[in-house]
């Protein structure tokens, strides 16, 4: 059976990497639960994503694959969300300064096979070092605007590349969605076919 | 002195990588000598970055700075440039898919202070580590004509995404330059000023 793909995330920027990877889909947008049991950094983001994906898979056609994600950064086994305000983006950015932190992007799959449902989890951690900043630039880069809708108050793939010294894992699981493991998870699930194939001059 | 930021380079994604980290700049194209006497990686790519740079800065302006860089993939010590056509890029793809290959990006600044010319020179090192491919998804994607103007035969921002399976270093040095370092290089050397701050809303 064909699977239809179905991103349950309102992201533009996980929409983005889904183009960029050659995938047809379609968004429908998660509420998601914002809170979860699970203590662990790994287990959060899993549970997250489970959360985002199942509430869209309960009004999902027969036929749909969907994807559900959730990325969290964490500072010394602290998770750092999205910023309220400024003086929060700033409080963040010095404390990511100089330092390496984490990401963690969990990603949930849940799809029908046969008259059952099937769900597999995942999740990508990147470590990712910050080259020192003075407070003039943190001042300057919260001005800026980017940081007060993205979790750790900066954007890897914005302006902030002045400021990121080396990564350690996935690139894309930082900006937002793992690609590369998804679409080998994918792959392995038989999730994909022919018209998931590279498409010509993309 | 307000410097002028100049680069010596036609490639888009440099481009988009400079636009990217929030510089005024202008380009102008160089040819760049192909060869070099160097042989270690790291000295290649400074090498070729300063024939570049020294090329557009011989006819630039007086408050010029002017940005050269080379990118060269290195396979089990062996650099591999641009496919010359399809077979090239497929036997490429073969030899690094399930791998861990090397990318090295070379930086050349030149400018004027005082009565003299200043130059320097960096590299940044990558490894990249490739999931396995299939003979038939290595068609495919050498198909999508994505390979045929890069060196090592893939585009790390483009389609060839979902068969990353993790870096060590600079991402945007895989993309083609190290905007990171370059801006802390620039930086160091008093070479940025208020122009080049953070542009709000950018």
């Amino acid at each position: 059976m064909k699977h239809q793909i179905v991103l349950a995330s309102a992201s533009p920027r996980r929409k983005e990497l889904l183009e960029q990877i050659g995938l047809s889909f379609t968004v429908q947008a998660a509420d998601g639960e914002e809170k979860c049991e699970a203590r662990l950094p790994q287990k959060q983001v899993e549970e997250l994503s489970l959360h985002k994906a199942a509430e869209v898979a309960g009004k999902a056609e027969n036929n749909a694959v969907v994807i559900g994600a959730d990325t969290l950064v964490f500072f010394r086994g602290k998770p750092l969300g999205k910023p309220r305000n400024e003086q929060e983006a700033a409080l963040m950015l010095k404390a990511l300064q100089g330092q390496t932190h984490q990401v963690y992007t969990g990603v949930t799959l849940i799809w029908r096979q046969g008259g059952s449902m099937r769900q597999m989890s995942f999740h990508e951690r990147t470590d990712v070092t910050v080259w020192p900043m003075t407070e003039e630039e943190i001042e300057e880069y919260v001005r800026s605007g980017e940081p007060m809708d993205k979790a750790g108050a900066y954007g890897i793939q914005g302006l902030f590349a002045r400021f990121i010294r080396r990564i350690e894992g996935d690139y894309n699981n930082v900006v937002g969605l793992p690609v590369g493991r998804l679409y080998q998870e994918m792959k392995q699930e038989g999730l994909l076919d022919g018209a998931d194939a590279v498409r010509a001059g993309l």
